[in-house]
Parts: C-alpha cells; sequence; structure tokens
C-alpha cells in the first residue's frame, strides 16, 4: 500500500525529517573520497554522494556543492589547485569515509583523523586514497552556480585512472562489483551490490538479450 | 593489481569503448523512468541514469539531458508542459524499463510498447508508471544549459510523492531495498543491493555507531 505525500505535507516535514526523505528519493548513489590539497601542501578527504557522469567525449565528471562547511574546504583547494581526485569507496573502508564528515578542525587532515592514507602518484597535484580500488584524477574545468538552492556544480575532466585490471571488460565496461565499490542511499546508508544483468542495446521490435 | 589509464590513453580509446569506460567510472547510479505527455495527450516514458538530488529545503532533483534523440522527447514535453514524473525501477520492470532507451517513432508510446501501464491520478498532469513502487510527481523550475559538452540540466521541485508505506522511517529515511529499487551502472549493467548498515551522524573523536 503506498502512502501519498503531497507538496504541503512535504514541505510541513521537521527539517531533519524532510532531508532523510527527499535525500532518499533520489535512488541509489555513487559515494566517493575527494582528495584534495591547499597550497600549503595541506590535505583534506571529504565523503561525497552527489557525483555524477555528464559526458564522455570529452571525458566529464561532475559533482555538487552545498554550501556548509565541511564541503567548503573541499571547494577552497579545488579552485585554488585546480585538481582534486575523485576515490571509490568499497566494504573495508565505508566506515572511514563517512568519519571524514566530520567537522574536523582546518588543521586537521582526514587523512591522518581517519587512518587513510594519502597517495601521491605520476606527479598529479592531489592525492589520492591509498585503499580505494578506483581512483580518479581530475582537473576543474567550470563552475556552475545553481541560484535556485544557493549550490556550486563542479564539472572536472578526467586526466588519470586507476581501475583493478581484472575489473575491466574488453568493451571498456568496468566492473564496479569486482572493484568492490559500494552505494549509499539518503544520508547515512550503505550498500554492496548483486548483478542482475547487463542488457544489449535496446532497438524497438527486438527482444533484449544478456550481455554477459 | 591496478591499471593505470593516462588521459591521452583514454582519449585515444575507440569511442563506444570510451563511452562505457567513463561511464562506469562515475560510479553505481539512480536509474528512474521519466513519464511525460505532450499538449496533444500522447505519452513518453524513457529510462534515465543522471537524476541527482540537489537538495531537500525546498525539495529539488536534477536531471541531464544527451542532445540525442530518445532523450528530446522528454525534455521537449517537460519545457511544453511544465511537469513530469520520475518513476524508481523494481525488479520486475528493469528489462521493460530498459527497452524505453529504444528510438520508437514519435506516433508510438513507449507505455505501449513496452507493456508498462501509464498512471494518472490526482489530477498530476504528467502520467506515473504503475508498476513502480516509488513515484514522484515533479514540476520543471530551471533549466541551465552546460555548454562545455552541449548537455542540459532540468532541476525539478518535487510536488507529489508516492512511496510503500513499510518503506518508510520514523526519521524519513526511505528504505530503497524494501521498496526494490534498483541501481545501475555503466550503460546497461542492473543491480539489486544489500545493505551494509547505516551510520550515525559523524563527529570529530567520537566513534560512529550503527543506525539499525
Amino acid at each position: 500500500m503506498k502512502k501519498h505525500f503531497s507538496f504541503e505535507s512535504i514541505t510541513e516535514m521537521p527539517k531533519h525529517q524532510k532531508t532523510h526523505f527527499i535525500n532518499s528519493l533520489g535512488g541509489f548513489k555513487s559515494v566517493s573520497l575527494l582528495g584534495t590539497k591547499n597550497n600549503l601542501g595541506t590535505t583534506n578527504l571529504a565523503i561525497f554522494s552527489s557525483i555524477f557522469h555528464i559526458g564522455a567525449n570529452p571525458p566529464l565528471i561532475a559533482l555538487i556543492f552545498r554550501p556548509s562547511p565541511p564541503e567548503r574546504d573541499t571547494l577552497r583547494n579545488i579552485l585554488e589547485t585546480g585538481f582534486y581526485t575523485i576515490n571509490h569507496i568499497n566494504e573495508s573502508i565505508y566506515k572511514q569515509a563517512h568519519q571524514t564528515s566530520a567537522r574536523y578542525d582546518d588543521s586537521i587532515s582526514e587523512f591522518e583523523a581517519t587512518g587513510l592514507q594519502a597517495e601521491f602518484k605520476n606527479n598529479f597535484p592531489a592525492p589520492f586514497v591509498k585503499e580505494s580500488n578506483i581512483q580518479i584524477g581530475v582537473e576543474f574545468k567550470e563552475r556552475i552556480d545553481i541560484t535556485i538552492n544557493n549550490t556550486i556544480m563542479i564539472i572536472g575532466q578526467i586526466k588519470e585512472v586507476y581501475v583493478p585490471e581484472e575489473s575491466i571488460g574488453e568493451d571498456g565496461f568496468i566492473d564496479l562489483e569486482k572493484a568492490n565499490t559500494v552505494t549509499c542511499s539518503g544520508l547515512d546508508c550503505y550498500h554492496t551490490t548483486v548483478k542482475l544483468d547487463r542488457l544489449s542495446y535496446a532497438k524497438p521490435n527486438l527482444e533484449i538479450t544478456s550481455l554477459l
């Protein structure tokens, strides 16, 4: 049995309840750790569940920043240095990843606070997360201010990618389950996944087949 | 063992392979059916994996449109009527949902072509998907043109929500697994999920606890 919520009943929800409710409605989300450093060399690590694909040609990836404090450090570092990393979260590190959302003092790096290890390689200016199986080095490209709710969209170009060799298919598909990547829902729920199927390219009047 | 891909090696990938590869890198995605109709009353249904939460206060949800044909119908209907529905996909309908991505003639509704049922209720102007367990009625609010890759972001306000009663927690969290919602990765892979945990609000020097 479905329960109906009108715009008025949603608007009247207590703020905390509304935040959980609306956040859940968006469905399962990508969840990753953003690694940055500032011009003084202090590293920062923050969890984001607002990362999304916007195009492969050129290879771009975007994310949304809310105006709240822990996210401001990451945004400032991206704008200051022009580079950041996106690191997939796996089952072994999701609790440490969640802990990066605590409001630490500016002088404390979330790498040290959570025990996750910063990894610098191939002269990329931002720190990767060593424990992460899929690591992406990104260069800042464009900032779009979303005035309707005071959020900011940051678009970056994918510059470096590290992926477990055994998770990459011949057609370029990356098996995220083999890489142990998790997903999240709402503000605080983490999930592993179970593959249903990969489906063939759909055409009118042609039955879909399995690609597995 | 991780394999390293430089910007150059990504750029040189064949287009099809690059599309799969970059799409996979974004992590698990929300995947839903968008229901619309045009001013003549013809319904349209299309699968999207580019839907994302952008804020709860006010309750907003966004999605990205590529410039390609099957997506153009949905975009045109949204701009023409101002309303659309977002319908979560579950295990029973993911193949029909995938089939909506075929390039049908304008005169054919994907509801008829796939056998999914259009549901009109409470005077909402756009069709819901009857087989969907979580249904969201949305009003168009803002269009943002992303010039870097010729995509379009559409922001809408959540106006009506239908959710299975047993999936809603006291704090507003919706248990998407109880609602049978699936997730997807890459262009064509569908997954169910297995909950790891819900974690408490993180604070410095305080151990995270389970909310379950």
